[in-house]
């Protein structure tokens, strides 16, 4: 790789564990018991961690990238949506209804919906932007999703969207995703790299029914069977046997994210699975990052588990589109602040506890 | 009673089912699988009932009561915290540098200070109301709290609050409250009320160590051997002899804000004591009522439960002050939203799934 994704993963450092420790220390003079604001305080230091300073700048503007891609696997009968859906769905996101645009609208976050493989031709539409690297993945239970190159290119176009919304101003970068039956290849994807088997981290995704859950199993267990070599082989070409062109531009959009030295908020089970391949990538990555929420997918908990991150918010979402992640948003602001604003003890005469 | 608390008792009415089966339907029609914005679909359909219509009105602007009082079973050695605490920390709500005033500033929530039970005298300060019942509670494991008559009273600036913060314009209530010790008599209303035992509710509060966890749960032991008559004879006779003045404000306001047909949305530990109050005296108030989070104090799971609310966020809090409450505000105004404003598959043109 020499493109985009492998400057930015070259570029990619940890925390600044200064910033980190000067937040722990200015948590302490706060008017408010030691430790009473709970998660809000590490994530307060994991802010000022990944910005380089404290207190850490506010993650605003935040904009969603919504990653759109189609898969051959739906042949399989692995859900009962029409794959037409997907570019329906971009019609739906480009015309502000979709549920993320809910969402955006209220947290002040922009929208833009890149299709990175769609299945059909999409005409122009606001907030579209037009970066197909194929039409839609192969059925990856017969044969590999896509080409390696394909995998590094749609690698290549996550890195650069997180790069232009950066330097257009985002200060919070948010995972999204839409493409009838990803979540099957999240499910293949995340039993390969965290090494469960197939039945603890497939779903119901979109709410499918008992015989559609068995036939997604079952798909699920013949990709593994098929792709162990690749699985074997690294990352990319495990992203390449089992993936999904939405789920390869998420991972390159985590990494982008984390070289601009900005948080990516990550939504649910697809953005999991990427951030598990960005992480075999990129070693330290998942620390850049901030799980928004838990999916009801068990493949979500399971990959979250193996990235050692607590997912801020549990309100049994299973949408996807970055829903989950644009919801946690405030709390991440106010996570910021909170060191930003509030008064020290000093400051505010507030005598402290007696020793 | 005849008071505000008892007009506004008498007034409060279950939510509607029309509105909640209209909050239901259109659900179903929105564009996304069903049931796929979990929790967020039920908190709609409760906002839909509370407020009687389809789709709910947003729940902005939305309004933070902050009820303050002091606690004699301070001199027992139940908090590290020295009492001249509580009203160092008004001046710091007026002057807007704690968690609460961060926090609400960014979610556009005002925040009144109310001083309904300090021991000291204060000073004018903005934002202030002065309604002082008494100066502080007596000690609850040597006596009664306060008279069944000061409960009454504080019942009735909480309501009175309420129905002023509404006539003001506010379309969703908060809880908050600050008052060192104010977690002993929460704990021991919390057993009070739910029949567990001391043990099982009495926590750390704002992060005590051992010997004074001990010598808390002691107190709240003691107090329930003491008062057993009381809590025997009704809810206000309960709360006059082991509660708090703040946390009698608070159960008149929770009243006062489902009498007035607005959400409320209730923070922790000591907030929960005051619903479960509440709804002793007015079943099925907590239908009108949102949890907020769950505070890490273990009274608040235990009240919940005994409720029958599920809290939005479990983000480790114990602060108090309605900080957990707050940060919930922007759940439930997306859950009005995604009623308000998502598209319908027929408008939106999406397919729906294969029956």
């Amino acid at each position: 790789m020499t493109g985009a994704f492998a400057r930015a993963a070259a570029a990619v450092a940890p925390p600044d564990p200064g910033a980190m420790a000067d937040a722990v220390e200015l948590q302490g003079r706060l008017t408010k018991p030691a430790g009473s604001l709970g998660r809000l305080e590490a994530l307060g230091a994991r802010l000022a961690g990944i910005a380089g300073e404290c207190p850490p700048p506010l993650p605003r503007p935040a904009a969603v990238a919504l990653f759109v891609g189609d898969h051959g696997v739906v042949a399989r009968g692995v859900t009962p949506w029409p794959q037409e859906v997907t570019a329906q769905m971009v019609a739906n996101f480009c015309g502000g209804g979709a549920a993320i645009n809910v969402l955006a609208r209220q947290a002040g976050a922009t929208v833009v919906v890149v299709d990175v493989g769609v299945a059909s031709e999409l005409d122009d539409a606001p907030g579209l932007q037009r970066r197909k690297v194929r039409a839609g993945t192969a059925d990856l239970a017969a044969g590999p999703a896509m080409t390696e190159d394909d995998a590094v290119a749609a690698l290549d176009v996550g890195c650069d969207v997180a790069g232009e919304l950066v330097a257009a101003g985002a200060r919070c970068l948010v995972t999204g995703e839409m493409g009838i039956g990803n979540t099957t290849p999240s499910a293949a994807l995340i039993a390969a790299l965290t090494g469960r088997p197939p039945v603890e981290v497939t779903g119901r995704g979109t709410g499918i029914d008992d015989a559609t859950l068995a036939r997604k199993l079952a798909v699920v267990t013949e990709a593994l069977a098929r792709h162990a070599d690749q699985v074997a082989a690294g990352p990319v070409a495990a992203l390449a046997a089992l993936g999904g062109l939405e789920i390869a531009a998420l991972a390159g959009f985590v990494v982008g994210g984390a070289a601009a030295g900005v948080p990516v908020l990550v939504d649910g089970v697809v953005a999991n699975a990427a951030l598990l391949v960005a992480a075999a990538l990129v070693p330290g990555i998942a620390d850049r990052c901030i799980a928004g929420h838990r999916s009801t997918e068990p493949g979500a908990a399971a990959a979250l588990a193996h990235l050692g991150l607590e997912p801020l918010l549990d309100l049994g979402l299973r949408l996807g589109e970055g829903s989950g992640a644009c919801l946690a948003l405030p709390v991440v602001e106010a996570a910021a602040r909170i060191l930003r604003e509030m008064a020290t003890f000093d400051a505010a005469g507030v005598s402290e506890k007696h020793p």
